[in-house]
């Protein structure tokens, strides 16, 4: 009989007595590995913090009490506790539970997260509201150090600090970012642990947190002076909140004396926990950048499962390397992501050429845009959905100036389990409007290299978006060549329907045209490459042969490559179809079931036409 | 006889006498005041800043030398000190210079700006493209203390700190943001000025200036240490920059010496300079919140122009007022913008529901979304052009979770004399394609009172547009009501064309359609209200009575208002010609101006309707 059988809300939790704990992390960490050994997902760091989430839960009263993840890939522990134990085999899988908080999910999940740094600002927000409605409840955020480094982390904490509401953000420094250090706040942290302090601190934080009452007087003051000066968290003093920490963030006996005798303290408290990624698992531990997002594994040994085709982030990363050698302005810049956008693999090349500059996606392309001011070419790997997070220095930076700066825009499109946050399916739409701007995307990974030589000949500001994943296994050119820009490429021609695509809807669209033809229906196939400039004339030259289109993308149809489509046919008598995502956030799920729910199929397109064509399906 | 009749570069005012750089800041000082008091600009910070430039361009070597100015609202000094001195009086006009530095402008200006907080990201970008060529010139920035609240800048300083390249951060602290203190580091700078240790700290200063090439060193780091301690700047010093100052900004012959011997200091090196906005000029250092941005003014009084109707800004302050009287729950956010949105008067009536959070529109959003997941009504009143700054914060925390935040934009559409950087002209494009969001226009003040109100009242994520300036001045209803969601309101009804119209393009339409009227042609005008939901059944009604459309929006055509009619009238056999701004960044210049060159007249309206009916204009 396992204790987590008694437990199916932190109520239950609180009814175990202290000394069994421990047990109980270790029996969530066993569901957590279990479960994403066959769902995949975010494992190192929900290990890392499993017994942080049950200290939590044993000293807060969720779901009157806030507490807040950021991020929220390492709430795992958190949800098992607060009633979804039973559900929690379905994480990631479509109609099953998020692998991130989320309101609809659970009253216990206050504020739904995804993406990183959002935390501390909406922690204030729960603390202003709270003391708006004369409420007493405690408001937590829990935000690691890589998050710390995004910009509107610093935001919320300024702002935090001049308001002075009571509030704790707990600092879960697990020593790592998704990959590396690097920004000088994380240096600092590093340092923090070279110096032996830690065991010492401790102690000395309980002595300074029984005073803590006294922070108003002098008296208080001088000691708060004092504690400036010898603690390491001066910063966050100086931003307002009074530090307390480091302490060891696996102990949850102590991890819990903390926490409640911290409690009642006033104004912006951070606490500052050390703990490990992948903490209570072996293969996780020695490894916590394969086990930071993982796919199916072998519980036991920890083995992945590989697909064949490379994938386009590997097509990526081969191609920029071998640009890259015979181009010495090629720089590239990630936002903590080297393993997922492939540039790990050129940081070895050319270390002094790359850049990760943590979670700062703004930085990323406003630091990109000086380099280009300077005559470099630099490319900016992100994931399209975190590029979001820059819209104001791609127009304002970028666009405004005609810089040279190519995005490399990785899981655009559905992405699958991770869900809402995270599919790529709105940057045809945020981007499309920057004047200046050259939007691509590949039909598939060989066009990738092609697409990517063609930015860095073009001496313009362009967007290069691509799926996750495993391309098509199609044959790679040993030399990518510039395409021209704004053409595209008409693959196949017919005169019954013109099926306009681009992207990985190409693949689509020819293989309905496949089907299309053994029903004797013959259709053209234009795969458009560039979104913007939009080839007007490929289309119009399609018009003389047909007055019927289908136009497929893997993007919102509003403000999207449709929407383009249909505003240039409009009036001309063409009658337009647009395939593509609804006005709606897509929920997780396998891309499978994604695809075929939503009409990213080859049967759809095919029986589209077939309506159109106002013949039997 | 003046000096700057001499100087016509930075290497002209090198040949100035030191002791007669004061008298050359004062010539600057009076030509930036007798220009602004015709053209209007930014004025109480150029003239704080006017010192500093003056050093800035004796030391360095512009443009060699890249001198990066954040914001760029202070560089008047700047273009006059870099050849621009005979054009300064067309500052602002169109086809004259530009209020913000521009790279196509001048070889001094390295950067473009008009948005805060990128200068140290951008003067990295610059370093590191240094280094990769090895060459040898020196990158400075300038920042106020109020865009380093923004989170960019931190990302900047962080990553800057990490990569340890030689460049100046000079801080350029003038005591105030554009209107009040917020945050943490804002009162920690002000903190400083009150311990008198100005003077005393130049003097130690100097000495540890003398000394930093042993930083190296044991003893190096030890001095550091001690100096972290002992100096304000801390929090720079954790961040791995080398901190010296505060120094005094006015007293040129000090500039240049503390410059001259820091510029051969390594690393990341941030300089604390104290100004005062508005120096030189009474009426501006008595009132730099008016001085700040300013129309035209009497140059002796320092009394500004005023229009006779209430802008919409006034507008939607006082609606908001008595909204928030009747509802508690109501909560008003701007980011350093209180004046500029109207909402210093809601401040002053509701000082604990009103929220400055500095300038830092990420925060501004997810704080909000915050607030709202716990039950209030936060209204964000944020300039359309820096909304963009928001975008990851209104669909992954705003949208995604469907929380009824409200967004006042304020300055949608050209915005006139501040140019490409700050025309609204994108935000239906960035914000159209996001589910869950309600999109509203006013056709004039009034009806914006009504939007408020309907917003209010949905329970939704809402954003209402507006445009900068004068209202209609139309009479104002006592009570706001709500209006429908999603409905247009059909204003004439005509069977020859028919005119779609958001916003303040309703009034354009309307006299298009009176001067049709004259010329026997009968024109519908629709005042579609809502960009999203759009209202697809009025459309389709006017489509039973005209085939003819014309859709008129000031914004961007691509991603907007006119391609959402096109998308949707595209097969029905309808014509459609749409009047909006076309895909480029649009200069700046008077809006009537603009307004005239872009078509967004009622003279153009009409004469395309009747080109559309093949009839003589």
């Amino acid at each position: 009989m396992n204790s987590l059988d008694y437990i199916n809300s932190p109520e239950d939790l609180k009814k175990i007595k202290r000394e069994d704990l421990p047990l109980v992390a270790a029996e969530i960490r066993k569901i957590i590995i279990e479960t994403t050994s066959k769902t995949g997902g975010h494992l190192a760091s929900s290990l890392g913090a499993a017994d942080l989430a049950v200290a939590l839960h044993y000293v807060y009263n969720s779901p009157s009490d806030k507490i807040i993840w950021d991020v929220g890939h390492q709430a795992y522990a958190h949800k098992i506790l607060t009633g979804r134990k039973d559900k929690f085999h379905t994480l990631r899988t479509h109609n099953g539970l998020s692998g991130f908080p989320r309101r609809c999910e659970s009253e216990h999940d206050c504020f739904g997260v995804g993406h990183s740094s959002t935390s501390i600002s909406a922690a204030l927000g729960f603390a202003v509201a709270r003391d708006l409605k004369n409420e007493k409840h405690k408001v937590v955020s829990i935000i690691g150090d890589g998050s710390m480094t995004g910009g509107l982390a610093f935001e919320g904490l300024q702002n935090a600090g001049h308001l002075k509401k009571d509030m704790l953000v707990i600092l879960n420094d697990n020593e790592m970012f998704i990959s590396q250090k690097v920004g000088a706040i994380a240096g600092y942290f590093a340092k923090l642990l070279t110096i032996g302090m830690v065991k010492k601190v401790e102690e000395k934080v309980m002595k300074t947190v029984s005073r803590f009452h006294s922070f108003g007087s002098p008296f208080g003051k001088l000691i708060k002076r004092v504690k400036v000066m010898l603690f390491p968290g001066m910063l966050f003093e100086e931003m307002g909140f009074t530090y307390i920490g480091p302490v060891q963030g696996h102990d949850i006996n102590n991890l819990i004396t903390v926490l409640s005798n911290m409690k009642d303290m006033t104004g912006p408290v951070l606490l500052h926990v050390i703990t490990k990624k992948g903490k209570g698992y072996e293969p996780a531990e020695e490894n916590p950048v394969k086990f930071h997002g993982v796919g199916k594994f072998n519980a036991k040994t920890g083995e992945t499962l590989k697909s064949k085709a490379p994938t386009y982030t590997q097509v990526f990363s081969n191609a920029l390397i071998n640009l890259a050698k015979t181009d010495n302005k090629i720089v590239a810049v990630t936002a903590a992501m080297p393993e997922g956008t492939g540039l790990d693999k050129f940081a070895k090349q050319f270390p002094e050429r790359y850049f990760d500059v943590g979670i700062a996606e703004g930085h990323a392309v406003t630091f990109a845009a000086g380099m280009a001011a300077d005559g470099l070419k630099p490319v900016c790997a992100v994931y399209s959905t975190f590029l979001q997070r820059a819209l104001d220095n791609i127009i304002h930076d970028v666009a405004l100036q005609n810089l040279p700066v190519i995005f490399a825009l990785d899981r655009a499109g559905l992405v699958g389990e991770d869900g809402g946050t995270h599919h790529g399916v709105f940057d045809f739409s945020f981007l499309k409007y920057a004047p200046n701007l050259i939007i691509m995307a590949p039909a598939d990974e060989n066009e990738l290299q092609h697409m990517l030589k063609t930015a860095l000949n073009s001496n313009k500001a362009c967007a290069i978006r691509y799926p996750r994943g495993a391309g098509t296994g199609v044959k790679l050119d040993s030399f990518p060549s510039a395409l021209q820009i704004g053409k595209a490429k008409i693959l196949a021609k017919g005169s019954d329907i013109c099926l306009l695509a681009i992207g990985n809807c190409v693949q689509i669209c020819l293989k309905a045209a496949q089907a299309l033809l053994k029903k004797n229906v013959k259709a053209s196939v234009i795969n458009m490459r560039f979104l913007k400039p939009l080839d007007e004339d490929a289309i119009k030259e399609a018009l003389l042969k047909t007055k019927k289109f289908i136009t497929v993308e893997e993007n919102v149809l509003s403000g999207g490559f449709g929407e383009s489509v249909k505003s240039l046919l409009c009036g001309t008598g063409a009658l337009v179809q647009s395939i593509g995502l609804p006005d709606k956030f897509i929920e997780h799920g396998s891309l499978q079931i994604l695809h075929k729910k939503y009409g990213l199929t080859s049967e759809n397109v095919e029986e589209t036409a077939l309506k159109m064509l106002q013949l039997p399906s």
